[in-house]
């Protein structure tokens, strides 16, 4: 069985003008599940020649060729056209995928550019999109594949796991699969994480890994051949060597360990941001379903709103300052006090550029978790930008809340 | 004077694997300067054959390529034997590099693996490496070029600067340097953009245009040939066009726009958030100096905190429901009165993907922006993922936020 060939054609012309490819990534992950190695990626812009010129250059060398952008309603989406032109074929109006975009926009007649949307490659299988107007379309050639997508991950990725996967293992049923766990970790740097799990990788050669760094968090991915067993044992070593550092597994996100920990035992919880502005709440209800456990916070970045809406005691600021121990303390207690949660928590920092002293640098952050007649304190100095040092933060508040819990 | 052709291509196994590709904003960055635009990139995994295969494709169709990674001293390390294959050279031992590499190893005699990296492609120029073993190569061919590089930024970023731009520069004299301005959007679609913006596409055939969709905003960026006076034209009738739509240029941002107007108007400003959960303060407090004019925010998650915090009638609630027009209003004045600030404004609504109704579904959003004796009140209904959901709706009050100061 051998090792199937992906290629990735992305396009756009922003992607060559400073965007940042964050495609190949997400591809790999998902195709490396089903069995593809990917083998080459292009950037071609936007230009219909040129994209129709790699799409039949990578449908030569690869079993399956998965094509990403440019199927938007505006001028410069060229990718059907490309498509069509690589394949030669002509692009059809589809009554389906009308009668699918009058029901999704309750439009009895679809303007122009919606009706361009109803354009397929001939012979193509549309795929609903249920976060956009664009159709992804699965087109065979021969016993190879052609995937045109959507640009916006909001939009493909759905594409792919309702459907798209399943319909790439039917098509290629001889893949040799490899099954794959990302384990989610957080209060280790990426050196630490790769010392710490060195062993692992040094006894199942067979295995592949791969470790990618966060703010304050690590994402390590384990890989192996399906049906062998060996994932099982990889995945077992690495839990044991990284104990309460492993908040999760796959999707879990630091927050989704927040919900899961209260909501199980069915505690609460509010905040009192001050450098991280709302990040942390913003994470937090970024969970479906977080009004359960999370009553709300308090973004207090004046110190007179530390005191009129949490009662911070003005003595304290003046005495240690806004960023303290002492005032971190104070904020956590008063959010559990004014939202009526079981549990508080409270950052207080300095997240830079400026307002850094000798003594209270850039970085340095304060955090507080009240609840159950404790407050927890802890401080932390971070590095490098005002958004990192804030990311920083918000995760290693999340990280606390997670094992407040027990 | 046409428009030069840079095409780049990324070496590494690891840019399939998993790892994100720097690259390209980097190099877009130092060609576009220079008078190159990027017209294609490619990634083709580590061997040999393939690398030089995508060379030779490319020197066939860019006036530069720029090639990098590859140059070390392990056996993935394939360009240089890819570059004399491309190019029908053969390596050849270099004198100068081998004296360059014991000066600064102080070593009298190289051990192999760095004796290895004295081999250049026949005919190549060498460039020095200060920060590691793998010299720079730039290889002419008839009135192409084509740049090897090593792949640690901080090998390559020093050539560029101290060396290669100059040598890049003398090579095309006559480069014809492009600028760009990206105009930032918000209120409208992809598609209305463009329809708005269509006579300045029509009438300017010698620029180029780009257009990106972001949650309730997009960008345009227009590019056009140095010292025409092309791109002053164009960027005057985009701004006549988009009038109040345009909330700024570059990295501008909707909240770096609302600070800019706060702090000029010498006003502050303080919100109330429940279905963006802290999103909008995370954003408005992204921007250094936030601080002053940006007092703070309640997430209100519950009704309870709406009406503890924020001071929300219960009988408003009752009556109306959390998600009402007069919900929003209590909110927004009641933030400002709690924060003290010119300004409230309050953001509440239903990002589901649960809690819709058919009177209230998923994606409806009430907004109130309360000061100066005034309150002000929006009702929208967004589409698409939670998260779709509440990024729209935070950028729909932070170009209200914008709007409000005139």
């Amino acid at each position: 069985m051998r090792q199937l060939k992906a290629e990735i054609i992305c396009t756009g012309s922003e992607l060559l003008n400073g965007k940042l490819n964050l495609y190949v990534p997400l591809f790999h992950e998902r195709l490396s599940a089903l069995g593809f190695g990917i083998t080459r990626e292009q950037c071609p812009g936007d230009g219909a020649a040129d994209i129709a010129a790699c799409m039949s250059d990578a449908l030569k060398r690869a079993d399956l060729v998965l094509v990403c952008g440019g199927l938007g309603p505006t001028f410069d989406d060229q990718t059907r056209q490309a498509a069509a032109r690589a394949l030669h074929r002509r692009l059809t109006y589809s009554k389906t995928c009308e009668k699918l975009l009058s029901a999704a926009y309750s439009l009895r007649v679809l303007p122009p550019n919606l009706a361009d949307q109803c354009l397929l490659v001939g012979g193509a299988k549309a795929i609903e999109n249920r976060n956009g107007s664009a159709f992804g379309e699965i087109l065979r050639e021969g016993r190879k594949i052609m995937i045109l997508l959507p640009g916006p991950r909001s939009e493909w990725e759905p594409m792919f796991e309702s459907f798209l996967a399943s319909e790439i293992r039917k098509a290629f049923p001889g893949a040799r699969r490899v099954d794959s766990v990302k384990f989610k970790i957080a209060g280790l740097g990426e050196p630490q994480a790769e010392a710490l799990l060195r062993p692992v990788i040094k006894k199942y050669p067979e295995a592949s890994f791969t470790i990618l760094a966060g703010p304050y968090t690590v994402e390590f991915i384990a890989s192996a051949p399906s049906g062998t067993g060996l994932l099982t044992k990889v995945r077992a070593a690495c839990v044991r060597l990284l104990k309460e550092k492993l908040y999760g597994f796959g999707e879990d996100t630091l927050a989704s360990a927040v919900g899961k920990a209260f909501s199980a035992a069915g505690r609460t919880i509010s905040g009192a941001e001050s450098c991280t502005g709302g990040l942390v709440s913003e994470l937090l209800t970024d969970v479906p379903g977080s009004s359960l456990y999370f009553l709300g916070a308090a973004v207090t970045y004046s110190n007179f709103a530390k005191m009129a809406i949490l009662g911070v005691r003005g003595s304290t600021i003046k005495k240690y300052g806004a960023v303290s121990p002492q005032c971190a303390a104070e904020m956590a207690r008063g959010a559990a006090g004014r939202f009526g949660s079981d549990y508080g928590f409270a950052v207080t920092g300095i997240a830079g550029p400026d307002g850094g002293t000798p003594g209270k640098p850039v970085g340095l952050v304060h955090f507080a978790v009240a609840g159950r007649g404790k407050t927890r304190l802890f401080e932390r100095r971070f590095r490098h930008s005002r958004r990192q040092i804030r990311a920083c933060a918000a995760n290693f508040i999340l990280d606390e809340l997670r094992k407040v819990i027990e």
